[in-house]
């Protein structure tokens, strides 16, 4: 892709309502427009990202046997009406009259969607254990939106939903889907730590919260350090919480083990039981003819949220620094002397020998060198490939790693090898 | 795929409310779950399909340089009071008060969002011209949902954007999409007539529908069969309508050449100049300082209605015949005989060479010959290889075309060496 075509406004303004740093960083590298308070529209850079990461959370999801479908954003009340939240959810639920005033809302979350899906479609317990997940867009009426997609109003999420036969199936598929979602961040190159959680509005009696590790974080938590070199399986009953259930008296950890750190919530899990299925009568025959209601579960990453989240806990001063597998362009051309026949002989080269294995942003736009740098250290893209006046008359190109600074001196045979043979 | 643990609820009753085929095939093979009057869920089928469109639309859009963005769905009114579109959508514009009673809508459409991010960002004649879109839901209430998911009231669409200089700048790019969606359609397996058409809402004074041929099509369309063979840019000028704009005493085209077909609309693209930058204001710079409001288009493609689509001018009494290229999966293996050791050995092993280099579904359930066969038919995967005992015993199987009904005997070796090595 070339700079001078790719739609990425970037800037050095940023609104005065934009506190947070992923916030500033998504505005200022053209990643974000603001339709309205909480309300965005994703532009290009973001886009790419956005795509890779659900990507990743697809093909991790496909590895669990969970099965893709789509929910409506718009679902009548009266589905609501059945499981009692309807009413009880309050004012963060958006509330629609259609043209016949029929009472309809906008989809905050889809227990009674997939069990409605469920006991229209399933009646025998031999098509259990079923999960299902979708990928879709949800709202949620927050009295107070803030920090940028970190806490919108319309958000992308990965929801899923089991279906067990039995207690021991379902917290089987708990402890898969916890696995699961550890491998998930690791493989965006994020640590998680998996807190023990409050169900909340979502119900039940198990319940994690996924959080990132990120100095900005918006919680505190207190965990065993051992949990970061655990298996899944311990991590389950390593402790770790957030502040609000913290008590230093009573917390099951020896004092040189206690780590404090702040994080990000990126996902949650419940265990609930037949909370949704019983009341929506949603139930299989079992071996012996009887009644069998699911017990489920329901496990969500926040995809959009992520994205800052990334950008919180992966930045410096100048800008995002972008973890490669979740990176808008693995790698980024930067011409300084556009106006030079030999940078541009060589920097389209580069270009075009490394396109073919990597997706490349050549930024070959006329703008000063300060600007062309300031743009690609904002930006965050993996590597930067600088071609240069001077440098270039000695035969050599720069390989910056935009994490580490770390700057090397390369033939530009060298940089395309690096590129493209396997392996980096 | 193992289909005893794929969510595909097949069924022979279809609801009184499917009058036309494809609502009839789709609800009968399992793909779609309705949630409220035109609103549907989507299952794991359909969504294969649904990935497998968006893969093709995305990549045709990318080959003409249009940037791949994402406007919200819920967008707030006083942005379309200024083109004047608040008042006059009517009924179809699905309204909305948030919690502090602030009006907003869902996206029927977004010729409004699309300027707004325009006059934003591009300030400059430099950056023109520019091409965005997006896939993503919109609604639309209509009075009378119908046909399933060809005429819902959410739905899922490629809608694109273009901003030019001039009106030949303009014109090239209006040409460019019409080109892109031929091809577009043709990568599908479909022939699709471009058809003069009303602008209508959208407003303009030039504009293409692209109807795809089916028998059980609601359109009727007169056009010259020249029209099949010319290139994209004779098309343009060659003469199509539907029948409410026909006339057979003034329509210029020999009576040997005249053609009538039924057709399906799953395209419609607009050039409508300034209607919309100007009211917004959304204007650049050119090159000597002067005000320059961009000539705009806007190009659509129903994704969830192409689905339904499809089917219409795809299927026989039987089921669905799906176009290789849109298909669930590429081939179906058939295991008549679930409980001989021979056929289970030789079916896994089938699935497990093909599934290297191709999409299987392998129907390992405990399920009649006569309703195994009939589900294959009913959910129109392009290959079935059928492994039964009476022919296993011969050493082989059979290779069976869905479209041509066409049976070939061959040993699993061959059938292995057909799916699995380069070209079919």
């Amino acid at each position: 892709m070339l700079f001078s075509q790719f739609f990425a406004p970037t800037s050095r303004d940023v609104p005065s309502e934009a506190v947070v740093i992923s916030h500033q960083l998504m505005i200022r590298a053209g990643m974000i427009s603001k339709t309205a308070s909480g309300i965005y529209c994703w532009l290009p850079l973001a886009m790419r990202v956005m795509e890779k990461i659900i990507a990743i959370v697809a093909d991790e999801q496909s590895k669990i046997g969970s099965q893709r479908v789509l929910f409506s954003t718009i679902q009548p009340a009266e589905l609501w009406k059945e499981s009692g939240r309807y009413d009880s959810y309050g004012k963060e639920m958006l509330r629609i009259r259609d043209r016949k005033d029929g009472e309809f809302l906008y989809s905050p979350t889809n227990e009674e969607q997939a069990t409605d899906i469920f006991r229209k479609y399933v009646h025998s317990y031999k098509y259990l254990p079923l999960m299902l997940y979708q990928i879709h867009w949800k709202f949620r009426d927050e009295i107070r939106p803030r920090f940028g997609v970190m806490r919108g109003r319309e958000f992308l999420m990965k929801d899923g939903y089991s279906f067990a036969r039995n207690f021991a199936e379902a917290q089987e598929i708990y402890q898969r889907v916890f696995h699961s979602y550890i491998n998930t961040f690791r493989r965006m190159g994020l640590i998680a730590i998996p807190v023990q959680a409050d169900p909340g509005a979502i119900g039940g009696n198990m319940s994690h919260e996924f959080q990132i590790l990120a100095e900005t974080g918006e919680s505190t938590l207190f965990y065993d350090g051992r949990l970061l070199n655990a298996s899944a399986e311990e991590q389950l009953s390593i402790y770790a919480v957030t502040d609000d259930r913290y008590d230093s008296q009573t917390a099951p950890i020896p004092k040189e083990e206690l780590m404090v750190s702040k994080g990000i919530e990126v996902g949650h899990i419940f265990y609930f039981g037949t909370k949704y299925s019983k009341p929506l009568d949603a139930y299989v025959l079992d071996e012996n003819g009887n009644k069998l209601y699911p017990e489920m579960g329901s496990y969500g990453i926040g995809i959009s949220r992520l994205i800052a989240a990334i950008i919180e806990s992966s930045h410096d001063n100048r800008g995002i620094i972008w973890p490669e597998a979740v990176a808008p362009f693995d790698v980024t051309i930067l011409n300084l002397h556009q106006q030079d026949e030999e940078c541009r002989d060589i920097a389209l080269k580069l270009y075009q020998a490394i396109s073919s294995k990597r997706e490349v942003l050549y930024d070959d736009r006329s703008i000063s060198v300060g600007e062309k740098l300031a743009d690609a250290d904002l930006i965050g893209i993996p590597y930067q490939i600088i071609v240069g006046q001077k440098k270039i008359r000695e035969g050599k190109v720069e390989l910056k790693n935009r994490k580490t600074s770390n700057v090397e001196l390369l033939s530009p045979e060298e940089v395309i090898k690096r590129f493209t043979s396997n392996g980096e």
